[in-house]
């Protein structure tokens, strides 16, 4: 019998220096590196090394932390100014991260309530752990949750990476997979590769097969014919934003997927903790999709693959109406149509 | 004004040799290449210089007239014994394609009723002639049914490449936007780049582009969303095989255009010529699904996308029920449902 190692951590505090999962290097090279300063930290945001908006946040904080275990002042407000610099610094690294500026938001709380250098250099650290901790137990309530709604012996697609890679742990749509086979509970994955960026080939192939999970990697247009011919039970994906009725902004690719899902008539699970949802927005409609750049559609990884100058049209997400979701699966519970009564109930 | 010139011919006779377009190299290269022998035939046939089952049948066809032209016997007996083993060699390039059997068929027979050899070289260019002639007014029919069912300004999507370079001209699903930059009627082309092996990309963009049609390339999962945000108006696809109740094997990703298509209220629309259905088959579950190579999901051009040893699931094609088919377009005209009465009408 093969024995697998539980998934890595991709954020690890080591009180020297922090440890960190080279994403960018997946999934050719699994490479950990460690961070020994502010400016590794910086860097490691900046070039993509760590991804995943809770990962990047408890990133920063954990850089904080580190900046003011190694900062010589020895005046209060000297050591102040010095650790709030970091924290700017770290906040220029990805301008439009919300998770980011929430995390250095409570570092710099922490920092500007202490009455010590040594009384400050602690409760950075308490507080960067606790931040972690806070999201490794709300994936592993969304695993709970998502879990209850399988059967075993089920077989699940899920899209891009909603994993544990891109947060503490376990991750959103990821996090009954790991559950399951925590627990022994036999499910079956289907990962859509996710073009354009390929995150669920680079990324979610990877993570679960680290994890020891069942998955099986197809196209993105295989999933029609694997829902049909592999008598896929459901679909799980994660959430970038989710409006006030429930309207769902997520990686491009996933308005599709729930189309299939309610034309073979199996459920379409949305995963994702109560700080996705935006209630200042009725619906989805006043969401802004990005559009990037042609070139991730014409190139893959450096090769081209079609004629130059062509037009192209490059959506990094869309948005699926809430009444081609069947639940939203969230920290604090499942929330069931119709979402606009209940979401309240579930998002303080 | 930009002025571009039409669509070249991907093979030609050119008394001598064969011109052809070296498919294999587009879309970094668009490149031509001049066959002068039998065995420059076969082995162009055999790397996938040439790909599209007529454009194959027709370059093996002209392959038979070269060959002959070159033949030095000057016994009628002789001759048609070495032009036969000709035959056999380009018979043998790919032996699962019917349309390679049935042009070097009819180039057979035409070999077996010549009297002479002058009459006999003579015979086998005519036939190549006129096979690429039938295939080209064919296409050109297709071309015409299916632009009737477009309006000024529509946004089309497709999917693979049912294109002109796989035939002697036009293509099937292709073949209206030939006619329709042809005639100054003005339409949008969106095109699905058809993971894994990316015929979208790589030439039907190619192919539409140098015919001057307005085409714009999204990858396959952004198909849902640029239906909806672009207004597509229409789908069309070409197809492998029909059943005798409509249902239409064509390449993967197929089905999921189709579903999407009925979920947005915009017709689906399949375009192939009569010799495309397989009446003896009742329904498209009898159409067997070709599995192929993980590493066609795994790599891209030879760069690795996904962990090592993933598990992959290939299928190369899915069947899309006749109930998702609007209507079948044919050299004949168009077939509406209902498929099972109406196709023997249009299918000899």
């Amino acid at each position: 019998m093969t024995t697998i190692a539980p998934l890595p951590y991709s954020v690890q505090w080591d009180n020297t220096h922090i440890t960190l999962l080279n994403q960018q290097a997946l999934p050719a090279i699994t490479e950990f590196i460690q961070l020994h300063s502010v400016e590794d930290v910086y860097d490691s945001i900046l070039t993509l090394k760590v991804r995943g908006a809770p990962a990047i946040g408890l990133t920063a904080a954990f850089g904080v932390a580190l900046g003011a275990q190694q900062e010589a002042a020895t005046d209060l407000a000297d050591f102040k100014k010095n650790v709030t610099k970091h924290i700017e610094r770290l906040a220029s690294s990805r301008p439009t991260a919300v998770n980011l500026f929430w995390a250095l938001k409570r570092m710099k709380n922490k920092l500007m309530e202490a009455q010590s250098i040594s009384a400050a250099k602690e409760a950075l650290v308490f507080e960067a752990k606790a931040i972690f901790a806070e999201d490794e137990e709300m994936c592993r309530k969304i695993g709970e949750h998502g879990l209850s709604l399988f059967a075993k012996g089920d077989s699940v697609l899920t899209h891009c990476n909603a994993g544990g890679i891109a947060t503490a742990r376990y991750g959103t749509a990821l996090a009954p997979f790991h559950l399951a086979k925590e627990r022994n509970f036999p499910l079956e994955v289907y990962a859509c590769e996710t073009r354009p960026v390929l995150q669920g080939a680079r990324l979610t192939a990877w993570e679960l097969m680290q994890a020891g999970v069942d998955v099986t990697l197809i196209s993105d247009n295989m999933a029609a014919h694997t829902i049909h011919q592999k008598r896929i039970n459901a679909i799980i994906v994660g959430a970038d934003r989710i409006a006030a009725n429930g309207d769902t902004a997520n990686k491009i690719g996933t308005l599709g997927l729930a189309i299939l899902a309610k034309h073979f008539g199996i459920p379409f699970y949305v995963a994702a903790p109560s700080s996705t949802f935006d209630l200042s927005l009725e619906s989805g409609a006043s969401i802004p999709i990005e559009e990037r750049d042609g070139a991730e559609i014409t190139s893959i990884q450096g090769i081209r693959v079609a004629p130059e100058n062509v037009n192209t049209f490059n959506p990094a997400f869309d948005v699926t109406p809430n009444h081609l979701i069947t639940s939203i699966i969230t920290e604090n519970g499942i929330i069931q149509s119709d979402f606009s009564n209940n979401i309240p109930n579930f998002v303080k």
